[in-house]
Parts: structure tokens; sequence; C-alpha cells
């Protein structure tokens, strides 16, 4: 086994913008597990990209404490363990967890985000995709935070992306009507098309507020927003009564230099009786398997149209990053990092 | 009786700030009831003045149909049966409704707000005022939105107004540690001395967001809103994991002629997991008499500290109204134009 370990490391915060100056390829010693403390190591097979890891670069207080500078940027990932003294966890398992931008980690079963065994008939790229972070955080949020009932009206932004692709198809599900949020013609085509959505906006050459008023004449019964800002100032203004607007994240301004606009229509949740409320995926993961239990018969009959957008190569995971936030990513983000070994048994 | 019957009617729309030129004396014929459809007669005693009515003047789509230009200006009102065959409500009877600017008006079991009767032990100044609508708006809102457990931090904007005062009471009452916002020294003082408040914040000197970060160390886990702006987002900046924001209203941008600013941080509601929530107190209307019912121990008990701001005067009315703008109201903003006749029983 090779004697280093090389990292992308987190070099500086971001002033805005991300850009991959960010980040820094260090090359740290082989971690050694402390196997009497129950920790093992782990090598890394694919990273998972997810907005959420703009706020873990920034100092402001949140669920999580930041990324330390000069430590490997924080990540969702599928690894395979290849040291451990660790019964139940033998050399070969494959785990998701968060294990980082770094090709080897040491873990243990006290890590802030315990690892979960993949079931055997996943394999990682669905794991991180289609059964992965992103579907379960767009299931609980649709589910628990929005609770859509048959017939309503249901707007998703960030339509074309990892969780709001699936938190639009799980609401069409349900018997919703359903209106899909995207930038460019491609992404719309593809909700109406393949994600069979009801209608599609293209924010980058459509008027939102008034599509939205158009397509939703009845109002918006649940909003599921994934970008914040003036998208979602919009969808305010045809939010119905006693609507239910879900907080998923906001990158559109998560990730701006530009001074931040609120919506100035809040007024309108009074007249509405609108909730409004924001939730993190994390704290459903004692549930995880109660949302699998469902998406994993949905993704087998074929009733969710999922993309992974896969790149290649430790050299590109900074700029793998950046598609992120540029929407050039068409679907999941996922990066590969080398095939599991295979294991005897 | 007099023959006809004195109205102030609205003559124009308000554009931002709201003026008394909106509003016009008229002198319009004395209504006859038309007894076979179940009308009345009522005089009007007394004129609540609520934030709300500010909404009722404008086009914009709302819970309740604008007032018509030409028509009297809608209001809650206290008020005598004058004219009356329907036998459960003889002449003398004392009701309260949505009588409006007028001094006698038709009225009807059908009215968009149902009239419902004093109780003979409650004065038509109580009935406005401590057990008035600004009471039981704060009693949802605190109880069903906020939902307070006992020892939580609860802050409250527009504190020493008639819902505000009402609202961080009760979250005391409830055992919640209690910091009002309000504008001057004169009311800080008085939530502090009067309402027994555990802190209070003069946002027309203080800096409120800083000052919030001090008396609240541990977060806001719950804020009752009836201002919007730069409050509503600098409580956002320290509300609390799982925080409630009760939204009640948003005076402060609904009678502002400058560009209205909306919370620029709403990704703190996602990192909190914070449901932010608005209500009409009128969807509560069929429970009011539970909201009474607890309402009335805590005044008879001299539990909740409530000032009444009564002005006098038919000619008087246009220019109330505009002390609640101002905030020079002291409490509950009313106004009373008559007597009730005594009744013979």
């Amino acid at each position: 086994m090779q004697q280093t370990n090389r990292q992308w490391i987190l070099k500086s915060r971001p002033k805005g913008t991300v850009s991959t100056d960010c980040f820094e390829l260090k090359e740290a010693p082989m971690p050694q597990p402390d196997y009497a403390a129950g920790k093992f190591l782990v090598k890394n097979l694919w990273l998972s990209y997810d907005a959420a890891m703009r706020g873990w670069m920034s100092l402001k207080p949140s669920y999580m404490p930041p990324v330390d500078l000069g430590d490997p940027m924080r990540s969702f990932n599928v690894a395979q363990v290849v040291k451990s003294e660790t019964p139940e966890l033998p050399v070969g398992t494959l785990l998701q967890g968060m294990y980082g931008w770094q090709e080897y980690a040491t873990a243990s079963p006290t890590d802030m985000v315990p690892h979960r065994k993949l079931n055997r008939f996943i394999t990682p790229e669905m794991a991180l995709g289609v059964l992965g972070g992103s579907s379960t955080t767009a299931f609980w949020g649709l589910m628990d935070i929005g609770k859509p009932k048959k017939g309503e009206t249901v707007v998703v932004s960030g339509a074309a992306g990892a969780t709001g692709s699936v938190a639009a198809q799980i609401a069409k599900l349900k018997g919703c009507r359903v209106i899909g949020i995207a930038g460019g013609e491609e992404k719309c085509r593809w909700l109406i098309e393949k994600a069979g959505l009801d209608g599609a906006i293209d924010y980058k050459n459509d008027d939102v507020d008034e599509r939205l008023k158009e397509l939703c004449p009845e109002g918006i019964n649940i909003f599921y927003d994934n970008v914040g800002g003036s998208i979602l100032e919009a969808a305010i203004n045809s939010i119905a009564d006693y609507g239910r607007i879900v907080l998923c994240g906001a990158i559109s301004i998560s990730n701006s230099k530009e001074p931040r606009v609120g919506p100035r229509n809040l007024v309108n949740l009074v007249i509405r009786r609108v909730r409004m409320q924001g939730f993190i995926a994390l704290d459903y993961y004692d549930r995880t398997d109660e949302a699998l239990a469902q998406l994993a018969v949905w993704a087998m009959e074929d009733k969710i149209a999922f993309r992974n957008d896969v790149q290649e190569g430790f050299e590109n995971i900074p700029s793998t990053f950046m598609r992120l936030f540029e929407g050039r990513n068409q679907g999941k983000q996922l990066l590969k990092l080398a095939d599991p070994e295979p294991t005897e048994s």
C-alpha cells in the first residue's frame, strides 16, 4: 500500500463565490487507525457533491462545525474498509459516510455522521444517487414538512437538480400537479419528458412570477424551494391559502458576492396563513431506512427518473465542485475515484 | 331618531402611507333594516382600530374582500340594537361585530363576521380591549402557532401594542423568559415595570441585532412578530434551533412608501430548522370562547397589564387611525362615540 495520502484541503474560506483557489492539494502521511479505539481505515471510492458543502466552508454558526483550514474538505462518500480489527466491519466492507476529499481516511463508530453499510444489492452509484442523501432529503422535505395531499399543486425550484427532481417526482407519485423551475431549455425538456411533470419554467428565459401565475391559477399549495432569492419571492406571490413552503436550501444566495435580497412580500405569509419551514436532512438520519424502503420500491419500479453526472479523477475534485454552482451538472454530481476491490465472500 | 347617518367613507386607496385624505365624511340616509331578511339596526358605540384595517383598504387579494370605494371604512365595533324584530336580539342588546365607520348600520346573522352578544359583566371597553380581538389574536398566535414551553426565550416585536403586550404577558404566564421590542423609552419602561417582562429593546435608540444577541445568548425560541422588516431580520439572526416565528402582521412594511426590504438571512431558517408561520385570528373566530375563558381569568386576577387609548368624537375617527401608524397610541386604540342606552330589563 502507498505511504502517502493525497488530500484536497481547505486553504481559505470563500468570500462570496467559491472558487477552486479555496482548496490545495496536499500529500499527508498514510493515516494509521487506532484499532483499540475501534477505528479502521477506509479507501474512498466515490465522492458526492452537495450544496450544503458550501455552508460547511464558512465560519457562520451552523448545524455542523465548519471545516477547519488545513483539513480535508468534508463530503459524503462511498468507501471500502482496507484495514480493520473490528469484527463487524471486515476488510472489503463497503460503507457510506463522511470521509472527505482524500484517498484514505480513518473512521470510527463515533463519527459525527455514523457510517452505514452498503446493501449488497446496491451499487455505489445508486447509494449516492437515486437512493442517496439528495433523495432522502427530497423525501423528508416533501413528506414531513410539505405534507402533500392528492390534487394539490406543488412547485419545485432547482427542479432538475438531484434533490428537486426527486421531490417533484415524489409529489407526482402522491397525486399532485407538479411544476418545476429550472435553468435552461434542456433541463425543462427533461422535466416534462423524462420526469413527467405537468409544467416547467425556465428561469433563465421566462418571467417566473408571470409563469407561476399562469400555471398555478388556484395558487401553489406546496413550494419546495432549493434556491431562495427572487424565485422564492415569486412563489410567495402565488402561494395558496394554508400553503407550505419547504426551505431546503438557498444555493442562489449562499454562493453570491452580491448583496443578497430577501423576499419583500412576507406579509403574504400572514394573509395566506402560510407555514414556511426549514429542515436539515441529517435530523432524519436515524429514519433513513424508512425513506429508503419507499424510495427503493419506486426506483426498482422505474418510477423515478434520475441522472448521475459522474466525473472522474482525484485531480478533478475541486473543479467538479464548481459544476454545482454554475448549474453545469446534469443531475446528481458524483466523482468516481476507484472501483471496489473484490472481496472473498 | 335622526334621519341621516353620518359615515366616513373610503374615498381613495392609499399609495404607501395612509393619510386622512383617503377618507371623506358623508351624510347618507338612515338605513332601514329588512326585518323579513332577519336584519336589524344597530347604533355604533365604540370603534376598534387594528393594523389589519390597512390591508382592507388595498386591492391586493387578501382573506377578506377590499373595502369598496364609497363604502364606509370597515372596523370592529361595539354597537347597540336600536331597531329589531328578531326575538333573540331585542332593542337594547349590546353586540360586537363589524359595523364600520358610521353612526348606524344594518346587520344580519349572515354578516361576513358574525356578531357576538356582549356578556353582561363585560363593558364595551373591556370587550374591545383586554378581552378583544387583539388579545385573542395574541392568544392564538402564541399558543397555537408559537407553542411556548416553560423556560423558553420569547421575543415580541411591537411589544407595547395591544397584541404584542398580551402575547408577551401570556408567554410570561406560561413560564417563559420574555424580551419585548418597542419604540421609545416610555414604552420600554412600561414593558419592564408594568408588563413584567425580563428585558426591553428600544428600536428607536438601540441596535436591535446587537441587543438581541446580548439578551438572548442561547437564541430565541419563539419570535412573535408584529412588525416585519429589519426587526424580523435581526430576530432571524438570533433564532435558536427549532425556533418558531409567529407572523402576526407586518405593520412596518404595509404602510410604507419606501421600497420594502425582506430578510436576507432566510438560510438561517434552514440551518436552524425554523418554522415561520403566518396566521389570521379570524380563522379562530369559532373558538373565541375558548380563548376568552382563559383571558378572562387572567384579566380578573389582574395578571395582564393592558392600556386602552380612548379617543372620542365622530369627527376624529380618521385622525385617530393615524395614531396607530405613527406609534402614538398608548395601548389599544379605541374611539368612543356614545354610551349605551339603558334597557328596561
